[in-house]
């Protein structure tokens, strides 16, 4: 019998303000940084998992998921394993910790964490990439990992059952499709605030090189800037291929608007998160307004309440998920029904550190069993900091390459997380 | 010139889950927690300040107020004092941080607790309690302390200006009222879910000889229960004495209207968080069904963000802002300005340890330059833990006094803190 002996915490950030990769309105440098969770055991596989943050405070997130040692350490790992819908829920029902939240904010987040660790475990116990391991399991397993608390004005777990139902008939073959085509990516690489203009136009054309049919834009610092830069990458880029725009929260309602008249003429796909991620109405208001672009958000949003909110209030047109801003795959999987309930698709946020890795387990697994579709739907490509992963991406051109390693492509190498160990790694003495 | 010299954080809890006082349906053995900061200058008083929380995680609380240090230590404190509204603001706009909520959760209450312990810190030098400070400032200064990122579309800074002069007339005399009657108060002691049917019986016929003309009650555990409970509790109290009732968020939207039609023949005043506080559509859909039962939230509401939506949906008919979970005395503020605009009485949430003694600040301020009424208004109250509090609440039968010493009444009793310390104080060694 297998046990888990140990719940490791370490901190590791990577220096990425000294380039201004990542800035954007409202985060103008970022060190892209991940309170990384190892779930030892005693006889196999580790099962690795992280919350992502951006710098400062990452030492207080590791230090929220060592509080769930005393709930992890000792169990058994094939109990685990076979009933991680359980686990999820206890791991969150704490009435202590609860408090903090309640599930939001750094308790929710080192949740996922631990969450997402336990299924790297399983994934890598079952021999399978999450993507498949979670895509292979019947109906009746996957609506046993969500906690239905709160969800049953809008999704109850028999309509989830029926619609996971009506997505079996097909899944061998999109699987074998996912293999051969993989699956859509946009890129955010052009687009950062702090590149200058030549560097913007060079990326978008780039991009365009890469075969990229949808980029992104950061906006929102000042809207002549955006005007002009939108203008470049308009440019740069044709008639042809998608330009999403993100204005990282930065407006009020009423000014979202009025901005948005502005950048309109250059024919955005989407506007990302105008506004506070907790404005379910105000997202409403502003999606209204500037129909027919679309309104995203997600990356921000702190749990399935909120998500479900958002498609009862019709307030998105595109829903994109974090991997480790919730509590992990658990409320992933019931915020993809959610989506496929209300029939948004789902584009990923991806980006940061380890989050393309990540999310693309989420994807494949909602066009294989979930939504059964491709359509509108794009996970989100950075080109930063893969190499640092034992199992990184793989992109053939502008599309993911399904993971074939077991696991959920978590695990950071073990050099790199030595380097960049906050605050003792070489990375940072370098620095310092 | 004065100076912040540092900033120190302490641990302190209280070990109430021996005898389940505060025990609800969603938080069956709390510890009553500050996470503590002082604020100490180099030539005067100290501002004291804290978080809440119930136990568990109180460490990792305190753990992100010691990140604010460097934006707190050395600052000009007649600088300080004179300017919180650039303060709070400032607090919450570091990226990094930001990024662990945003607004909201641990993070957001760590800024809560340095900015309430900057007003203690500023009442204390003004020679006032913090409600006549608030109370006696002009509305331009007022509305300065506010935030308005994310509330134009519900309140501008102008209509706030507007509404704050026209409270303006009869400031003096409210004063005078308050310190002549009182503010009114209601009363949980007897409703504790942890409480047997007897204690319960003997608590509510004390509340009534104590002079209140409300009391609260938890349910949320199990219907028959509740209703034998509720049975009791009216019985105890009569037909004129108002009895609110608390699921502590408990229940779907459905299974909250289908529990409270059991429970509507014991004519509730106001149902108290009957779903999760993140959802201002679910409170709206359960306000419709209950009609005319009152639906009442906040004390788990994580930002003036949240609060604005809960008006303007009109899913609430009663707001329990909470003093520690926000962002501190200028979030307040906001969303005290927030519910006079939509016209909707608050109601704090308190109890804890020191929560009553900071929410009657709040309220005395709302109705003297604020709302203006006492009308539908009343202070939650729990008689637990006043004592280790150097200037604690003081009640006349049912009603809180007007606190008369400078400061926001924050401070525990230096030997208390030392008594409770987790988990080094004595408190907590005769436990172990």
């Amino acid at each position: 019998m297998s046990r888990i002996v140990s719940l490791e915490v370490s901190d590791v950030r990577f220096p990425t303000s000294r380039q201004l990769d990542g800035s954007d309105a409202m985060n103008p440098d970022p060190d892209y940084s991940t309170a990384y969770v190892v779930l030892r055991t005693d006889d196999g596989p580790d099962g690795h998992g992280f919350a992502f943050t951006i710098g400062r405070g990452n030492d207080v997130q590791c230090a929220a998921i060592s509080l769930l040692t005393s709930q992890v350490v000792g169990r058994d790992v094939d109990a685990l394993c076979s009933a991680l819908g359980e686990f999820s829920r206890e791991l969150s029902a704490d009435s202590q910790l609860r408090w903090l939240g309640p599930e939001k904010g750094v308790v929710h987040m080192a949740a996922g964490a631990v969450v997402n660790a336990a299924w790297d475990l399983a994934a890598k116990r079952a021999g399978k990439p999450l993507w498949q391991l979670l895509a292979e399991m019947p109906p009746e397993q996957l609506v046993d990992l969500v906690d239905w608390r709160y969800l049953g004005d809008a999704l109850t777990r028999q309509e989830a059952l029926e619609l996971l139902r009506g997505a079996e008939p097909g899944r061998a073959e999109r699987i074998r499709q996912l293999h051969r085509a993989g699956y859509p990516a946009y890129t955010t690489t052009p687009g950062w605030l702090g590149y200058d203009d030549a560097k913007l136009a060079r990326l978008c054309r780039q991009a365009v090189l890469d075969g990229y049919d949808l980029i992104k834009l950061k906006v929102g610092g000042d809207v002549e800037h955006d005007v002009r830069r939108l203008a470049i990458a308009r440019e740069a880029v044709g008639s042809d291929v998608r330009i999403a725009i993100d204005a990282n929260q930065r407006w009020d309602v009423d000014e979202a608007i009025r901005w948005l008249e502005r950048l309109a003429p250059f024919d955005p796909w989407w506007i990302e998160e105008p506004t506070s991620p907790d404005d379910v109405l105000g997202h409403a208001a502003i999606r209204r307004a500037v129909t027919p672009m679309r309104v995203a958000t997600g990356e921000h949003v702190h749990n399935r309440v909120m998500f479900k909110q958002l498609l009862q209030a019709g307030a998105i047109d595109v829903l994109q998920l974090d991997a480790t801003r919730v509590a992990g795959i658990n409320e992933n999987v019931a915020v993809l029904l959610l989506a496929a309930k209300f029939g948004v698709p789902v584009c990923p946020h991806a980006g940061g550190v380890g989050l393309c890795e990540l999310v693309q387990h989420l994807s494949m697994f909602d066009y294989v069993a979930v939504s059964g579709s491709m359509d509108g739907r794009a996970i989100e490509h950075v080109d930063h900091l893969h190499e640092h992963f034992v199992d990184p991406v793989r992109m053939t051109s502008n599309r993911y390459l399904p993971p074939w390693k077991p696991g959920m492509s978590a695990e950071i190498r073990h050099d790199s997380r030595l380097r960049f160990q906050y605050p003792g790694g070489a990375a940072w003495e370098v620095a310092s």
